[in-house]
């Protein structure tokens, strides 16, 4: 399938959805467990999700269409949620992503972006060069990844519970 | 985590919505490609889950609950959706599971089924002897299993087009 910026907004702007209604109103039990050491629960996912909001997609966007002098992007971290999230419930996370989002997509269709502005580049801190439709793509890619990732790690709570079934459940390979 | 009926149903009834959030008036291009050869699209997953809810889980927990002379599960047919969806629009499709689903949840509040009962058993027709505990702890862990495929095929479309990115998104390899 190739990049089409209308198609990828489909995604983009029901990611929160997605989450809130995947994981909102959820026993504790289900959202806070992980996959084991260094892995994380469906609530650092939406703290690392919030993070990318405020840091990541969007400012990353802006460089390239600016074509300024400095076209190196900020290093993400993939750590900043185990900070940031601290005291704040679940609830309180789902919600901060779908405002942000929210922000994010609109200031993604006031930019207009035209197809052959999906060819300019930026400076990518370990990639080097990489393009805007590498980078929108990449946003795509990675909403419906951290899908996954929250609805693998609900999944294998209830590994051992299945018995046999594991044969059949892929999920839990 | 054990086996819990009430936690259970948090996420057997949610699934209709995440899925219809998650794929509900999509472009057809994320939702009827599959990840090759006998693999499955977005739209072949909701009819295999109609499928499931018709003929598997709630018809099987009552061959175990009720414990009368034939308790052997009919075998589950993991292809039926190709003839059973035909000539129905995704949406169709998504709303035909949330009402079958919806009724399936119903059914399950009205059997009451009390702690021990989750150790009864049936026979299924490779595994032989499983409880009823495994049998729904399956269900919520195949609903999981299936929003993971979905968010999976989806995110693979834009391999190609998310570049050096591919090395951090996991969900691609």
């Amino acid at each position: 399938m190739n990049f089409n910026l209308k198609k990828s907004i489909e995604i983009l702007e029901r990611t929160p959805s997605v989450l809130e209604t995947l994981l909102g109103g959820l026993s504790p039990e289900w959202t806070t467990q992980n996959e084991g050491e260094n892995t994380w629960s469906p609530y650092d996912v939406i703290g690392h999700l919030i993070h990318g909001e405020n840091t990541d997609w969007i400012p990353r966007t802006k460089i390239i269409l600016e074509q300024g002098e400095d076209m190196a992007f900020v290093p993400y971290d993939r750590f900043a949620q185990f900070e940031n999230s601290k005291g704040k419930s679940l609830q309180q996370l789902l919600s901060e992503f779908k405002k942000l989002r929210g922000f994010n997509i609109k200031a993604l269709k006031k930019m207009n972006i035209r197809d052959e502005e999906l060819e300019l580049t930026g400076i990518h801190p370990e990639f080097r060069e990489v393009t805007l439709g590498q980078l929108l793509s990449a946003w795509v890619v990675h909403d419906l990844g951290h899908i996954v990732q929250v609805s693998r790690v609900m999944a294998k709570l209830y590994k051992e519970e299945s018995g046999p079934w594991v044969k059949y459940l892929k999920v839990l390979h």
